[in-house]
């Protein structure tokens, strides 16, 4: 069977860059730089993982809105440092039809500017908090660098939650429910990941603080999959977001927002697959079971029949099964759906029908057996079990591995992954040991209690507050 | 309890402006006029709408895809008459962060321009045909008329079905599946309508010929919910989308595209609607069955258990039920969700419970009836059935009631509704008559054995050809 050209472990981005378009979730050949057109199977796959936020979103209770995608200049400029963080990356309308706008509007590249003024109307008393929102709609963002499918692209298939709240304990709840989302939906995609307090020359633009997510990609790269930020009252004081309390004064609201994108796909693709293709988790794969019925002739009836008791009874319990009945070879149908990354492969030939036996093979491990076709229902869903708690695993192992606690940026010098190294807490030390170790400041540790103990900054020697995380990132 | 400011039969453009944001679809505050903002009730409805959409499409085997929403100029430029037609409809794009573009970028006013150029990468070969795609998106039209809820918007959310196939014949074979998809999906939500082939000089820009899918609102203007072009070669020819024949020879595509927009709900809304809010028929009601237990001190258990047992009953069945239980007045609930157009209501007491009966209140006729709990899941069923007929047969009846079929523009002077009435087939004519009845060329009916036998234009006198309508449209 041919495999891709480049090798996932000897040149990652290449074989990356390679797998989304072979594996058709994308063409990356649409006249605009970093604008991808989402085929077929890629549509589906996002609109699977979208599937998994909508669920979470239900369970707490946040409604889903959609605003419009232009915002006026003189909305976005309320808040300063968000124009600051967002001003050279955004798109400006300047015509209509033949006619040039009297204001400037701009394509979203977030929705705070669009939303907090309707806020402001929404918003009365203490009973309409706290106040719940979420939307998954494209934003656009003008990046420079060098673009990637999923992973950095200039329209952004973006899920943004926003939540209003009485004061800063109620939004501080708010963020421990969204970091319990995380924990499940990512669960689900068999991703491991970090929580990272982003340092403050980092955080979103406007926010107190922004709490970002990452998982370790293969090349040893972070990727930044979404973010929860505290806003404090930071943007309900200039968009006059406030209520009346009780006692009937009036008071300003806190304000959070969790934010993820198609960057999931790029995680998925990048963390589970391998150099025959993708690697789907069942949970998100558009097809979770294909049947490949092996036909010889005369025998074509009962196979076929077998095929569909077993499509029937996967079916009845909810499973995406498939029986592709082409009519070309069983080995280029192997091909194509491991380089889709259907989880589980059921193969079906007329001795299997005699001995009511079915062929099973997983993708993940390519481990085959045969079991009884009467049990399909329940032993697929045993091995679906297994198949996330070997990709869960997996990833998780590499993630452990690569994630180095050092005492001095001379250890870290050769290490790869994920560094953390004691800090003394200015800003100035974090720069320089970026440089050194030529990667990016992540964060620290969101946990309160993992704090170094007895360490000292490795650049400037000074008591160490924290651990702070460095890695080279997408 | 009270009632809409306006009265439906007495204002309907002001009732109907009224009542879309009195039930919560949306909010027309944002700063930008025309683009409004989807409130969590009118979005699920507008979810429901889609749905329906996603089910015709995956039964017609259209594949869902989502291409970028910029276009650039020299795609957009490609064919003559679809740059005449929107050019003066688009926004553009000129800048982004501080730099002047090397070349403007549009907001897609409908995809043509975006998909084509990568459907001539994609078609190869005759194996590749026909090709059926969809996408629902959000497409911008720079609106100068008066704006209104999702009937004219300058940020629409837009379904569109892209199709290339061998020949026209092919193509043709393609519009008869489309109407047909139509039929099936207005019928869902009682909306008659009529189809008419658009005069030449109103057809889509680029068309070879567009048929239109009207319906007849309360105000006794049409409004275009949808439509249905044959474009023969004309974009595959400047678009260069061509495949290999059988006999190794080049052909170019015969091309088709159906569209609708977010103005069904402003149908569902217009037609089905009354003084006391939105009727929704219950294939896309986001709630369907609403219960509202009436509670007396001590006897709060036995009703809400009942009420507990009527939802278990109805959610089995895939009913989507929802218990009022919130501690206002049942008056206040049932204001409500008659407001919110829940097909059903259902009242439950505590001597309702003894008497293993409940209160059935429908929503578009206000019928009471007592009904055994245990036929809970039967009943709301059969009940169902009745509120769809019902909506259509009295929808129809308005429609129907309301084409003038005729054979002078003096008997139609002082009609309302659609007028049908000979026509030469002259361009100029028909102007005329839409100047003297003060209306717009809707298009002729499409059943080609539907032709005037022995009339005459009513305006040159000479033999007329076909039936031509006209109607005040939106």
């Amino acid at each position: 069977m041919p495999e891709t050209k480049c090798k996932k472990d000897e040149d990652f981005n290449e074989w990356y860059n390679e797998i989304v378009e072979l594996a058709d979730l994308c063409d990356k050949r649409y006249p605009i730089k970093g604008m991808n057109v989402w085929r077929p199977y890629g549509w589906k796959l996002m609109n699977h993982v979208d599937k998994l936020i909508h669920e979470e979103m239900r369970k707490t209770n946040h409604q889903e809105v959609n605003f419009p995608l232009l915002i006026p200049e003189s909305s976005f400029k309320k808040e300063e440092e968000h124009i600051e963080g967002f001003g050279s990356e955004v798109f400006w309308i300047t015509h209509a039809g033949l006619n040039q706008l009297e204001e400037r509007w701009l394509l979203r590249p977030t929705s705070e500017t669009a939303m907090y003024p309707m806020f402001s109307l929404w918003i009365r008393s203490h009973a309409d908090l706290p106040l719940k929102i979420y939307q998954i709609v494209n934003t656009f963002r003008y990046e420079t660098k060098q673009t990637r499918a999923f992973i950095r692209v200039r329209e952004i298939h973006f899920f943004e939650a926003h939540t209003c709240h009485v004061n800063f304990e109620s939004a501080e709840d708010q963020i421990r429910e969204d970091k319990e989302i995380a924990k499940r939906l990512f669960e689900k995609m068999c991703l491991p990941f970090i929580f990272c307090k982003r340092p403050e020359w980092d955080k979103f633009a406007g926010a107190y603080y922004t709490i970002s997510i990452d998982v370790l990609m293969p090349s040893n790269r972070t990727l930044q999959l979404g973010s929860i930020h505290q806003y404090r009252d930071n943007f309900s004081k200039p968009y006059e977001i406030s209520y009346e309390t009780d006692e009937g004064t009036h008071a300003y609201c806190h304000q959070t927002t969790y934010g993820m994108s198609e960057r999931i796909l790029g995680a998925l693709v990048g963390i589970h697959g391998d150099n025959k293709g993708l690697v789907m988790p069942p949970e998100v794969a558009p097809r979770q079971v294909v049947i490949i019925p092996i036909i010889f002739k005369g025998k074509e009836r009962i196979v076929m029949d077998a095929c569909k008791d077993i499509y029937d009874n996967l079916i009845k319990i909810g499973i995406r099964v498939h029986i592709d009945d082409r009519d070309i070879t069983p080995g280029n149908k192997y091909y194509d759906w491991e380089l889709k990354g259907v989880p589980l492969r059921i193969e079906i030939g007329p001795r299997d029908v005699e001995n009511q036996q079915m062929v099973l093979v997983r993708r993940d491990t390519g481990e085959k057996k045969s079991v009884p076709i009467q049990k399909a229902d329940e032993i697929v869903q045993q091995i679906f079990g297994l198949i996330n708690q070997n990709l869960y695993l997996k990833a998780k192992e590499f993630l452990d591995k690569n994630i180095h606690r050092v005492h001095s940026v001379e250890e870290a010098r050769n290490l790869e992954g994920i560094i953390e190294i004691p800090w003394c807490g200015n800003e100035k030390c974090a720069l320089e040991i970026e440089n050194v170790l030529e990667g990016n400041t992540l964060g620290e540790p969101i946990d309160d209690s993992d704090r170094p103990d007895n360490c000292y900054c490795s650049l400037c020697g000074q008591s160490a507050e924290k651990w702070m995380r460095y890695a080279r990132t997408y």
